[in-house]
């Protein structure tokens, strides 16, 4: 998905517990086939439901994608896959988009992280 | 990490549970400073702990990465950890390569994927 920020790029923090994550790797098809503009629409969309915690992607360029997706509890998961526009996606995903995925959904035992001691800059 | 392979890129597939997988995202700081080859070396590394299942990575060019690893138990995760070449990398990682980054650790609950139907071509 996208990120229209000018700020540095920073990996999302760690959670208070609980919380899930939502991993899915995935290889593309070549070409768009209206992937773009569907996967603006549900980044948006997801920010609406209620749970949701945050998510952020990494895409070698022609190759492996990896978006995770974090969440309160499994409710939330479940109302963001029950969506209707989510799941027209992801008939499209498989019909189109997709040579291959695969989706890993965990409960979040331990979490940390580590952020380098800065001088301040000017943007 | 590396990928010396000359077969599609395929995402890892779901494993049969019990599970876990370490989320790691991260960005780097400019320049080199040895990573690469401490990566490609704990990437053969990693493959002698048992109840390691395997991991994969994206990284945008100059921007997020992220790393999903995939063990068994909590107890492989234990073991990787307590390597010294890993603890000594991790060192590393916070003295020079990482401006940022963001660890969790799940224990899987359901997993599944997904692969297109082809054709066979040659390579």
């Amino acid at each position: 998905m996208s990120d229209h920020s000018d700020a540095p790029v920073r990996p999302l923090p760690a959670f208070e517990l609980p919380y899930y994550v939502v991993v899915f790797s995935s290889v593309r098809t070549e070409g768009d086939h209206g992937y773009g503009e569907t996967a603006g629409r549900l980044d948006e969309l997801v920010r609406e439901i209620p749970g949701y915690l945050g998510h952020e992607s990494a895409r070698k360029p022609g190759g492996l994608g990896i978006t995770v997706s974090y969440f309160r509890d499994v409710a939330a998961i479940e109302r963001w896959r029950s969506v209707g526009d989510h799941r027209d996606a992801q008939r499209q995903g498989r019909a189109e988009w997709y040579e291959a995925y695969t989706v890993h959904v965990a409960e979040v035992v331990r979490g940390h992280g580590f952020a380098r001691e800065r001088s301040e800059r000017s943007e």
